[in-house]
């Protein structure tokens, strides 16, 4: 692992954190759970009737648009381990959080197949989204269904903890569709405070990564305050992670991260970035604000070069949004991994609670 | 109440079946469920994070478009008067149903907005649908919205008859999904069977009856059994419903039903009458098969008279496609009220599912 700080390079996003584990033990919680769960979940896909079953199939990259098996991306799988984890930081064996893993990763998705439409995003990991090859009322119907599924799922476990777990996860997705209606809203507003885009960005991203950590340990038995407890450390984990991804949005490497150069800014986010530089004082930040008050208004956006993207990065950078945001996920590191003292869990699966929100940090993609 | 059998008239629908009570009774049952569940579905709206507590609220009528107080037309509301007889029938009070009955009308509204989203219907109860008039967007997250609420106001309850009840409550909804799936992909058919039709509207329409009848119940602790066997009425009963449906959307009378003369025939509908027409034999079905064939191809549907749809349906009242749905909504009416005797309930509630039923049957809107 690096030690660098924030430069002005690309594919450099936060300074690490002294870390208990290695990356290799990350990539072997990531595999664990893209193993463990992958299997269900394709399973509960299969519960789907035609032709659902194959659009949330090429969804999730399991077939091609054609209906050719292909081995798609599906993700860096964060919520699947943490699901896994949070069983084992309950005492329970992982298995006993793979309908949570499994339920988490369905709401995901159900977000992910309405939100690209709402949005009118055409790729997703690499690949045409649902919309674009199956059609709108498909997106919004596979998207239904997934939401759904995700709710049978754990309620067919029939106990009371299952019963809890849901009610946890139907909050987390309340919060998701909250945070997807604050997103829309900001997009036709001149001005964002950060406190208003750090809100959105815990609805959009903490609360379901927060339930992820909590809903094994639900289903394992834990009490109400564990559970809490394991869901502040999520909800700050999901923050990191969202500083970090509205970095990589501008400064990501585009080989790393599979999106075009100056992604975020091409789409005029009004990400963390974004936001905090418009918010300080000083020469960069006014004339960062007349040029994107400018961009709104331009019929010629499309066709920027990259000097014109790159020129809004350098402004945002010497506003001090980019080192703002660096630090800010440093923090949220800081809170998630400071609310672990509050659960008495086994020591290893402690370390890899820390171990993971260290690889937030520091991916590059 | 009539006892006229079906006639070439407009707005007679189905030969009446003997009542055990009067249609004052179910207005004043109607009135009851629309009383009771109303405060509660309001109270729940408004829990929604703007703008979506608005867009909610113009769907159901409570604002017009410009946000000004609207006394709307809600619906006929059978599905709340049904969850508070559900209540009672397993010996509970009325008031135990209602987080059923606003859960049950949660599920239904958000697949009333994707639906007309999907279809890309423009009118619902006489005004523009929430696509026309807040975008496509609001409709896809306010559907959302009101489906993750219906399961938060069961959840919230926390005992382990909300956890079954908002299984049953999830399983009519993936029914109702799968069969918006069916109805999408018969659109592109050229032929549909008559089971095939009946199988759709079991989904769209009986699945969450069924649920309405049963939901009240298990609240009330009812075990699976009773619970199944409520559903086996509120199932046929929702097929008899949709018949009647079927019917009045070719046959009935456009000041009852608020909806264009030959509505389901300018939508290409390939409901009840038409598919058992088609499946008949004769020179009439033979006629009507290939004059739908070349409607399907023409440019000029857009355009067609008076005089070419009441063709239409006069070749598919002269198939028998007509008397046959009649005849199918009487027989899922006796299927309906024979169900009741398989549970052990107050006469009054029994009495008042049977006229519930009638009402069904015999009403013009």
């Amino acid at each position: 692992m690096s030690s660098s700080t924030s430069t002005g390079s690309r594919g450099e996003t936060v300074p690490t954190v002294p870390s208990a584990a290695g990356v290799a033990d990350v990539t072997a919680l990531l595999d664990r759970g893209r193993t463990m769960a992958t299997p269900v979940l394709r399973a509960a896909v299969d519960r789907l009737a035609p032709p659902m079953d194959t659009v949330a199939a090429y969804h999730f990259g399991w077939i091609d648009a054609e209906g050719r098996p292909s081995d798609g991306d599906g993700g860096k799988a964060v919520r699947p381990a943490l699901a896994l984890l949070s069983a084992e930081a309950a005492g329970a064996a992982p298995e006993v959080g793979i309908p949570g893993a499994v339920a988490v990763e369905l709401v995901h998705n159900f977000s992910l197949l309405h939100d690209d439409l709402m949005d009118g995003d055409e790729q997703r990991r690499h690949r045409d989204t649902v919309w674009k090859v199956h059609g709108p009322a498909q997106a919004i119907l596979v998207g239904d269904a997934l939401f759904a599924l995700a709710n049978e799922i754990l309620l067919e476990i029939g106990t009371v903890e299952a019963g809890r777990a849901t009610r946890r996860l139907t909050t987390a997705t309340r919060k998701l569709i909250d945070g997807q209606a604050q997103d829309i809203s900001y997009e036709h507003r001149e001005r964002v405070t950060v406190e208003e885009c750090l809100e959105m960005e815990g609805n959009k991203t903490g609360a379901l990564l927060a339930c992820a950590v909590s809903i094994g340990a639900v289903l394992g038995g834990a009490d109400e305050r564990t559970a809490d407890t394991l869901e502040r450390y999520g909800y700050h984990l999901g923050l990191a992670f969202q500083a970090v991804d509205d970095l990589l949005g501008i400064w990501g490497d585009p080989e790393a991260t599979g999106k075009q150069t100056w992604s975020d800014l091409r789409q005029r986010k009004k990400s963390l970035p974004v936001v905090a530089a418009l918010a300080a004082e000083g020469a960069a930040a006014e004339r960062l604000g007349e040029l994107l008050a400018a961009d709104a208004k331009s019929n010629d956006f499309e066709n920027f070069s990259e000097e014109e993207f790159a020129a809004r990065a350098a402004l945002i950078e010497e506003a001090g949004g980019r080192q703002w945001t660096a630090e800010e996920a440093r923090r949220q590191h800081t809170i998630a991994i400071e609310a672990l003292d509050g659960v008495d869990m086994p020591a290893r699966v402690r370390d890899q609670l820390v171990a993971l929100a260290d690889f937030v940090v520091v991916r590059k993609r």
